[in-house]
């Protein structure tokens, strides 16, 4: 891609020309020539939208509740950009049925983006990319951002981190919403919904997930009590005044997003999680955590080309490999072989000596 | 430690003192300074040691199991090593109170060398420092070496991928042993043993195994079948016959470690094994799959070093994300600030360019 191309996708994007987001995201999904570039260009123009990242297990209604609340902002006013990820997914062939279905009940209203990104098989990639994408919508003006993550477990974890806000919904009754919040989901919810709250089990399924909360945000009484509800407050004089005011209770709403039941309560406690953000300073605290996070995830991928390029260089992994096997040599001395002439070219050798 | 501390020690070990054995494995653990020097140096007198990693979830009865076997070895004239790794321990302590209680139970028998290792909270630490052990266990010449694993997920899976022989411990009727199983475990078992066999559901959990052991051999078949058990051979013509000479069917053994019942059988399919290993060339293959993996997890770990001492360099983290935040430059920016030097400096950068 040429310079001029380049700046003629970024001035039509930020012109707010849809092709243009179109394009830019395609071009950052399939990190091709130029993407780094157009999302270093992109980045200075964004910090207005608000980023609201929705996660669950399969068949808890995270489509139904997007398409729900992706209409409440367009009826307001307001423009929205969606991105679907499917961590599972290797491929984006498998998702595009979906996608025309869900699109179709968007037509004639091309303010709300839909767009779906799947797996590439690269470490960390998918999580980049949805950032990068984030910041392409958030660039064109979009005023809220939806990203909708199916899937479980780290991925889901740092893709949802790109957000302001994490919602984590649960269906009631079903164990393996237990098990995926005990896994790491738990952690990152700021607002937890019970979807299909009509169902037999919601009451306990709330009921659980309240206690979860209070464990999470109390631990050392968890720790203690384990689940018999026996609290006993040990050290009552711990707690930080200071930080006690800045601390968000993650409340549970319940939903049937089908028939838009309690649509409204989750919209209130959004705001109120975004102005909580706003008074805490956390929305800049966020943001300096989420760039240190970029800053690092990019170092590691570039490294990681790089250090493979070297061990090529010195023959391939195949070969070094052969040679440990044999004995001819072992993986530490290796490491330093290739490492050793960077650490001397970039002048940090001389440190690390003990 | 000086060179001659440090060569006194590599000789001390491979003249079969045991406290030095115990010396270099704390100094493997703790990563003090010398231990990749010495780790290098051991290297080259390891490849004589079998080494059988076990798995399973708490309270499956891996510890006995590893009790029984070492025994059993030590009865036919054989010296054996044991590491109890606990993936999910941040600390040793926790550990102590267990390791006297075994320890105690092998006094008198210095050649059943035990020793516990924790989480150091390091990416990819405790599986390094897994794999150094066991060439120090094996340079030191132990016929046997034992890895014990506790916990669960990735981390438990990159420590028994230091073994050549992987066995799965199940408890009859454990839904989370099934669940493990799912995450990662199932692919990494040569034999999988039912242990306590006297519970009730054993036959239903040696049958569930011995479905999926089926399915993961035979993937087609899985995805055309599922669960139903209608098998259609699809595709009789292309499995390789050479390929079907080399394929180990993993067994499934019950045992009731406690009573010592199924031992023999065990003992009997870990030959089976290894001479399956030895006549197929996997022993060669592994440990060069192995080497590579090392060489990239040192190279890995050591860049991750190199790159937080370039950060701060640069300025550190958080003034870094902090420009960031402000939209004064962005990660991508950054990322090649630090990089590009370092490129130009092993002369890559050129290759690099589009």
């Amino acid at each position: 891609m040429s310079e001029v191309d380049h700046d003629e996708l970024v001035s039509a994007l930020l012109a707010g020309k849809h092709r243009a987001l179109a394009r830019a995201i395609t071009k950052i999904e399939n990190r091709s020539p130029g993407y780094r570039e157009l999302v270093s260009n992109l980045h200075r123009h964004t910090g207005t939208a608000s980023v609201v990242g929705i996660t669950g297990s399969p068949g808890a209604g995270k489509s139904t509740l997007v398409d729900k609340l992706a209409k409440h902002y367009r009826d307001r006013g307001e423009t929205v950009g969606v991105i679907a990820v499917d961590p599972s997914s290797p491929y984006t062939g498998g998702a595009v049925l979906g996608d025309r279905i869900r699109m179709a009940s968007n037509v004639g209203d091309m303010d709300v983006f839909f767009r779906s990104m799947s797996a590439r098989g690269q470490l960390g990639g998918l999580s980049t990319a949805t950032a990068d994408a984030v910041k392409a919508l958030d660039a064109f003006g979009k005023d809220r951002i939806l990203i909708e993550t199916v899937g479980a477990g780290q991925s889901e974890v740092d893709i949802v981190k790109t957000a302001d806000t994490v919602v984590v919904l649960v269906q009631p009754g079903s164990g393996d919403d237990v098990q995926m919040l005990k896994a790491g989901i738990l952690e990152i919810g700021d607002i937890f919904v019970v979807n299909k709250a009509d169902m037999s089990g919601a009451a306990k399924t709330v009921a659980d997930l309240e206690e979860m909360i209070h464990m999470r945000d109390n631990p050392t009484h968890g720790l203690q009590t384990g689940h018999h509800g026996f609290e006993i407050p040990d050290h009552p004089d711990t707690a930080d005044p200071a930080e006690e005011n800045d601390r968000w209770e993650p409340p549970v709403v319940e939903t049937i997003a089908t028939a838009g039941d309690g649509l409204d309560e989750l919209l209130d406690v959004l705001s109120a999680h975004r102005e909580h953000l706003e008074t805490t300073g956390g929305l800049d605290r966020n943001a300096r955590i989420r760039a240190a996070e970029e800053i690092r995830q990019h170092l590691r991928s570039d490294a990681a080309t790089l250090l493979e390029e070297e061990i090529d260089r010195h023959g391939g992994i195949d070969a070094l490999a052969e040679r440990v096997a044999d004995r001819e040599t072992d993986p530490y001395t290796i490491a330093d072989e290739i490492l050793d002439p960077i650490r001397e070219a970039i002048g940090t050798r001389s440190d690390r000596q003990e």
